[in-house]
C-alpha cells in the first residue's frame, strides 16, 4: 500500500509542473489542474470505478451498487494548489480516498450503499479571493452573479477561467446535488499546523474556521518624491504600514486573553499605486485574511480596524469581500470515527481546522466529518510542505472504515 | 504669444492620451512618447528649424548659421511623464524653448552661434528606475552594459524598449556629443515645490539634487494564513511595515536638525510575494528614493537603514540601484541670467532643484543653467500638476534672452 500511495501522489503531483524553488502553481481552473484531474480519472478507472463529471468539473469516481438506498457514501478533497504551494494540501485527501477504495477492493468488500471519491475543482482562495468553488457548486452555495466577475491577478474572470476548461457558466448551477443524493461526506487533509506532529498520526476535526476577508483601500495623494516636503505628504503606503502593524499587534493582544480558539490575521496582499520610484504612493489596497472558529474574535478585530481607519488623514474604505461564519461538523460521524481510531491508538486528539476546506460546504447540506494527518513543522502553502506517506496510508484505513460503516443500510 | 504657447502645450499633451482621473502615462520609449516627439518636430519645422535625431531618439531642432563658431547654444527638456503624471513636467521646458525661438524669429533676430532646442528621450526614472537616459547618452554618461538589462514593470528591458521605437542598441553610444559641439545648455522646468508660488514667477536654480535609490529585499517565510500561529510567523510584510515607518521617522528626525538643504525619503515601490490572500508574505521588495543636495544626509539615512535591517528575524539585503552625488550648476550662467531677470523684477529667488533633471547630465560636460517657474500647490507627478501659461511665456522670454546673450561670439 505504501508504494501504491507514493506512486499515486507522484502521479497527481507531476514533477514536470514543479518549480524547484517556488513549488506548485496548480491553480484552480488552469490547464495544470485539469491535467491533475485527468490523472485522478486514470487512477480511479484502474480501480474499476466509474467516473462522472459535473457541470463545473468536479469528478465523482463511483463504486456503484444495486442497493435500494442509492445515497452515496462520499469522501474526497481537491487537487489545486496556491501559487507556490506544496504537494499534500488537497492531494493527500484525494489519494487517501482512492487508497481506501483499493483497500476495500483488495479485501473483497461488497458495499450496500454506493461509494464515491470526489475530486473537487478550485478549493484555494489564492486565485480569485474566494475558496472552495467546486464544493460550493455541489452544495448549492454557488453565487452565480457575484462570482461571475471575480478576477485573478491577470484580470481573467472566474467565468472565463471556468469556460477556458470547457464548462458552460450558465450550466454551473446544475452541479448542485440533491440532499438525497449523498448519505455523508468525509475529508482527509494535512493539518497545516503543529498540534498533531510528534504526538500521533491522526486527529479528528470538530469545527472548521471560516474567514472574514477585508479589502482596505487607502486614498492618500501622489506627489514627487524629491520635491514634496516630508511634512506636506499624504503617503498612502506610510498609512498602510500603520494598519499592517495594527493588524499584527491587536491580534496578538486578543490572543493574550483567555479564548478557546486563537485568532489569526494577516495582511497577505498589498498593491501600491502608481508604484513608481519617483512618485509618493497615492493609493494602497490591502487584502486582509482574518480567521478563528470564534466568530466574535473576528468581528472584534474588524471593528477595531474600522475604528482606527477613521483616525488617518486619508480616505480609507474597509470592505468585506468574504464574510463566513465558522462551521461545526457532524457530531455523530465525529464520535463514530473517533472511537474507530481509538481502537488502535492511545490518544485521538479532537481539534479545530484553522483553514477552510471543502467539507465546510458539504456539512451545510450533508452530515460530514474530517480527519487530519500531521505535516512537517506545520508548514503549508509552501514548497516545504511535507507529510509522511505512512500517515496518508493510516488515513486511508480510517476512510475505508468510514466507507464500510456508512455503506451498511 | 499666450495663445501660441497654450496651443503648443495642448499639441504635445494630446487629450486623447489623457486618463481623466489618473493623468498621463507617456512613459519613455513608448509609442506615446514617440508620438509627442513627432508633434515637437512638427512645431519646430513650422518655426523653420531643421530637426535632427540622434541614435537614441533625442531631437535637436536647429537654427543654423554660417558663423565660424559652430558650437550650439542649447535649451530644452523632455516630453515623457511618470505613470499618472501631469502635462507640465518636461513639456513646459520644451515648449518654452520653442516659444523663445518664435520670439526671436518674430523680432527678426539673427544669431551668430547656432541655436538649438533639444527634446530629450526618457527623463523620468518611473519606468526603469534610472532617470534622464536621453541626456545621459548625449553627455557620454550612458552605461551601455548595466542599462541594457534594466526591466520595466512588464519585464521589458530598456534595450527592448529603445529598439521598439526604432533605434539600434549598439549605436546608442554614438549619441554622445563632442565637448566642442555645444556652447552651453539651459533648461526651464516647473519647480515641483512651493517656494516660488505666490512670491514670483521665475526662480534661478543653483544646484540639482541627485538621488540614492535603494532596493531592499526582505526574506521571511511563506505560510498558511489560517494555520500558522501569530507567534510562529516570519511575515516579510510586517517587517517591511517597520522599515517603511523608520524611513519616515528617521528622515523627519534628521530634518528637525539645522541643515541648509532638506532630506526627502520615500518608500515608493513595494512588491510582496506571493501576494495571495491565504499565504503569509514570504518575501517583500521595497524601492526607496532618497534625495538631498546635501549628500551627507543621504548617506546618514542609508547607514541608519542598513544598521536597523540587521535587527530583524529575516534576511534583508540593501542594494544601491542608483547612487549619484548632487550637481552644482555653472555660476557664470546663473549670475548672468539672475541679473537679466532682475532687470524687470524686485526679487529673483535662487534655489536648489529637489528633483533630478536632464541639466544635471549636461552640466557634467557643458556649462549649464536652469530656470524654475511655479506650479500650483507644488504638486507634480500627479494629474493635478498645473502651471500658468503666463509663467511659461515669461520663461520663454528669459530663454530668448539666454539665446541672444550666448549666440554672440
Amino acid at each position: 500500500m505504501l508504494s501504491w500511495v507514493k506512486d499515486k501522489m507522484l502521479q497527481v503531483n507531476l514533477v514536470e509542473d514543479l518549480h524547484p524553488k517556488e513549488g506548485f502553481y496548480r491553480l484552480g481552473f488552469t490547464d495544470l489542474e485539469t491535467k491533475a484531474h485527468a490523472h485522478f480519472v486514470q487512477i480511479a478507472e484502474e480501480l474499476g470505478l466509474k467516473v462522472y463529471e459535473d457541470e463545473i468539473g468536479n469528478k465523482m469516481a463511483r463504486w456503484e451498487t444495486d442497493c435500494e438506498d442509492q445515497r452515496y457514501v462520499s469522501s474526497g478533497s481537491h487537487l489545486d494548489t496556491v501559487s507556490g504551494g506544496g504537494a499534500y494540501d488537497g492531494a493527500a485527501g484525494v489519494v487517501a480516498s482512492l487508497a481506501a477504495i483499493k483497500l476495500l477492493k483488495d479485501e473483497g468488500f461488497k458495499p450496500e450503499r454506493p461509494l464515491e471519491v470526489i475530486c473537487f475543482r478550485l478549493e484555494e482562495a489564492d486565485r480569485f479571493g474566494v475558496s472552495t468553488i467546486g464544493s460550493k457548486a455541489m452544495a448549492g452555495l454557488f453565487d452565480e452573479n457575484s462570482f461571475a466577475h471575480l478576477k485573478d491577478a491577470n484580470g481573467i474572470t472566474l467565468k472565463e477561467a471556468v469556460e477556458s476548461q470547457g464548462y458552460k457558466w450558465e450550466h454551473v448551477k446544475n452541479a448542485e446535488r440533491d440532499t438525497n443524493d449523498i448519505y455523508s461526506f468525509y475529508e482527509l487533509h494535512i493539518e497545516q499546523g503543529k498540534r498533531l506532529e510528534g504526538i500521533t498520526d491522526l486527529g479528528v476535526v470538530d469545527a472548521v474556521t471560516c474567514p472574514i476577508r477585508l479589502e482596505v483601500t487607502i486614498e492618500g495623494e501622489n506627489g514627487h518624491t524629491g520635491t514634496t516636503l516630508m511634512t506636506e505628504r499624504r503617503d498612502a503606503l506610510v498609512i498602510a504600514s500603520h494598519i499592517i502593524q495594527e493588524v499584527q499587534e491587536e491580534t496578538l493582544r486578543i490572543n493574550r486573553e483567555e479564548h478557546k480558539y486563537p485568532l489569526m490575521a494577516t495582511v497577505s496582499q498589498i498593491k501600491s499605486f502608481p508604484n513608481s520610484i519617483s512618485v509618493i504612493p497615492g493609493k494602497v489596497v490591502l487584502g486582509i485574511d482574518i480567521r478563528s472558529v470564534d466568530d466574535h474574535l473576528k468581528e472584534r478585530l474588524v471593528n477595531h480596524l474600522e475604528k482606527m481607519s477613521s483616525t488617518f488623514d486619508a480616505d480609507i474604505s474597509v470592505v468585506r469581500k468574504v464574510n463566513t461564519s465558522s462551521v461545526f461538523l457532524d457530531e455523530g460521524i465525529r464520535e463514530t470515527m473517533r472511537k474507530e481510531i481509538a481502537k488502535t491508538r492511545d490518544t485521538v486528539p479532537v481539534l479545530e481546522s484553522r483553514a477552510g476546506h471543502d467539507v465546510m460546504n458539504m456539512q451545510k447540506k450533508w452530515p460530514s466529518g474530517m480527519l487530519f494527518i500531521p505535516c512537517r513543522d506545520g508548514i503549508s502553502h509552501s514548497p516545504r510542505e511535507y507529510a509522511e506517506i505512512e500517515h496518508i496510508v493510516e488515513g486511508a484505513k480510517v476512510i475505508a472504515a468510514y466507507y464500510k460503516l456508512k455503506s451498511i443500510v
